[in-house]
């Protein structure tokens, strides 16, 4: 579908690292609408990735910018407005990492200070971003910020360790900020809590398949996939959307809200 | 907006009763976007307000139905059918009428044939009409169904009487049925719990004025108009959305997130 | 564990059929604590169970009474302020029933007579309870009403069909009632979403075995037991917690906040 | 009211300031209760309060602790557990500061390192004493954990700034730890989301008597007290709530449940 539904709409796309990323997936559709976009992610990223041919093949600038550091995403936003012509409709925060995951500590015995290097890579660089957006005058009117998020801010999966608690502040953030920006410029944010999807990112979690599968089976219409997140986003960015905010939107196939779905335990129904 | 997101996709829509009415913009809306529908209320309704005259307009054939009579509801689907083609994409229901609540009979002190009809015109109604729909396989693949609530199926609102009630059954029956939906054909089943909104019908409600006047200061955006909350739907129909299901959508400029906000009380922030 | 905490309070207890009965179990707990009761169930309850037994070992009268039946739940308040000497203390409501499931309609064809008797028995009965006693002035001030329910009213359970309604109506009641009753009496009216029991009732739902092995395993503490209810009913009725009020209490092990327990899917953590 | 009910049970309590303390509350009740305690607090708290004449007066040992620091926490444990004779039964955590908020930082203007620092305090220390507890085994089959927090954790409340993300992160602690505990030893824990209450650090939040009044009249029962909240703690460590794990447990009158107050806008209802 392209119904040039962001035509004259701009703004900024974190954390598309590889192909089967969210990020990347947001970028495509985002341009496909009409969009003009910069591209960002961590200096580390970039190396491995290919997100200098989805800058080439989407005719966006990329600039690289650690989200936990304020000097990058001063430089990120001032290229960007510079870029984009001026003050932007959308943002995308799509980044998360753990570092106890990472290393294997478990919940039960976690590094307290890779914990907090955890919690700023996955949640308060979201706030860092609309703190410097919002003091740089970043945001058009009636322009909308998300996030990516997951269901585990709300509920366990013990695999999920401690990025439950970056997810839980990320979306406390997106409420927070959302009132201020809502009341400065009518800004809106949301975070989107989407089903597990196959990213690279994703699948060092432990047990990953597990979640795939499991999630897979509970949800009414299956699991949501990184293309369905991004067509959730368009609509999230276009002016259809424009009274929603500082709301958490479940795009997870009904998971959600189902409590037993039969074909989980393998019954007919 | 125009941009043909919804070409080649009809659908019914319930509870246009004059130019305030929600159901109203959303027709208008749904049209502008390419969809082809059929409109359909209460025969009561029909003689007092302009529906035929936005069903010339629309090109949309107008079908009485008591939502409450299976034979009118079978016969709206059948006749939809035949007109629009066969199975259809999209349904929107807004229907909600409180008997105690118009008859003056406080929470407190309800007549409960009242309150049984009560419910079957405000929330049954949506579950004959799913069930007549799925047995008569009037939805096509990846299709979309809403109906219009309140938040005070989650929160008191002493005014609200049992309206409370019929909404948070009306949710219920759009998550239940939605698992039934999503499995049998990939249709979703959503709810829109829309800011209060000046229409013929909500005016009826005792302190309605209160009502909007506290939720707009107390939403950062303010409360959403009926047209926004029509371009809402217009997303939720749209296949930009397909993997939303069995959710309650808060569309209400971010009143359902704010504990307190320092207008409600005349303080300057 | 006797501890007089509820020594010198009053009440009734609907819905104690036998002995696997939450009811049954929180009569025994109430009077253990020092609680004076009546007890009541349908009429045609009271033929098969062993109420009267019951009855005789606590000391407490049985009163027959259709919940549905104004004249019964009357005559209930009465006789039951007459015996107990006055207004009451606390409330326990244990009744629910669908109809269309005993007679085997799935959800997607309901008889809609059927529903709304299934309503009226499950949830309805809560809310002609709380309007008589209120305005026959039968509860104390500070005093605690309950009503015992089901997570099927947040999130789907396919074979708990139109019980989710039935619940999720009876938790708005308790909601909308426990304002009016705060702000009359300081009486408190909440539910408690109970672990699924193995009691006679719940039994003739169909998959329960399932229900209670899929919750139990999936329950970090395991499911709870009617035991366990009684004991925090008798929290919810005791002095201790008297500022909780219009909430929806889980007492379920840990399961509502449960996304994915490795248990459930046979895996070693 | 003192019924033994924590008869035998013994516990560490965090953060009994000075008499307005919600935590010296909850101490003196449990102590009343029949339990044996130990008392807690930053050293330079302790510099401040009366915290020493409660223990005298309670006959329970002080212990100074930076919750923050994890030798000060092991030596807590390590001496609690000699002076109880061994594992506890329960602990409350009642512990919160936001640096930016005490140096008049507005919340879209932090300064990230006093962010990491509140958070530390606020939140971190829930995990940091569970880590350690359950590496030393401190806690007794079916011991009860709970902390103290706000509802600002779900809904804005502006003046409460980075403390709402504190408390979003406390309380996903107690759900993902109460998982671990559940399935180690039984052990439940659960937050307590308590009205605004009048303390000594309360009053420091901007605002707050604003808080204060507006949350008691949009509460049906009205503001839950210091002295109400501790009979609540005394109900959540007795064994009559034992199958309660994992929950946010709102005790505030009914303030989270209630959408308008009439009151609130000075209207007779």
């Amino acid at each position: 579908m392209a119904n040039g539904l962001l035509e004259g709409k701009t703004g900024i796309i974190f954390g598309a690292l590889d192909d089967k990323s969210i990020a990347w997936k947001v970028a495509e559709q985002a341009v496909a609408q009409g969009a003009k976009i910069v591209l960002t992610n961590a200096p580390v990223a970039l190396r491995f990735g290919g997100i200098q041919k989805l800058g080439e093949k989407l005719n966006a600038e990329v600039i690289p910018a650690d989200a936990t550091n304020m000097e990058d995403l001063e430089n990120l936003i001032d290229k960007s407005m510079e870029i984009l012509g001026g003050p932007m409709d959308f943002m995308l925060h799509s980044i998360g990492m753990s570092l106890n995951v990472r290393k294997k500590r478990t919940y039960t015995d976690v590094n307290y200070d890779w914990m907090h290097k955890t919690f700023d890579i996955s949640a308060m660089s979201f706030h860092r971003l609309m703190q410097l957006a919002m003091q740089k005058d970043a945001m058009k009117e009636w322009g909308s910020i998300l996030a990516l998020t997951y269901i585990a801010a709300q509920r366990v999966f013990p695999d999920y360790s401690e990025m439950a608690e970056s997810k839980a502040l990320l979306e406390s953030f997106a409420r927070s900020f959302g009132y201020h920006w809502a009341k400065k410029k009518n800004v809106r944010v949301n975070t989107v809590s989407q089903s597990p999807t196959p990213t690279t990112a994703g699948s060092g979690v432990k047990g990953f398949q597990t979640f795939l599968d499991y999630a897979d089976k509970m949800s009414p219409l299956g699991n949501a996939s990184a293309e369905d997140c991004a067509n959730y986003c368009v609509a999230m960015f276009s002016d259809l959307t424009r009274m929603v905010t500082m709301q958490n939107l479940y795009h997870d196939g009904g998971f959600s809200y189902t409590g037993m779905n039969p074909e989980v335990l393998g019954m007919e129904e």
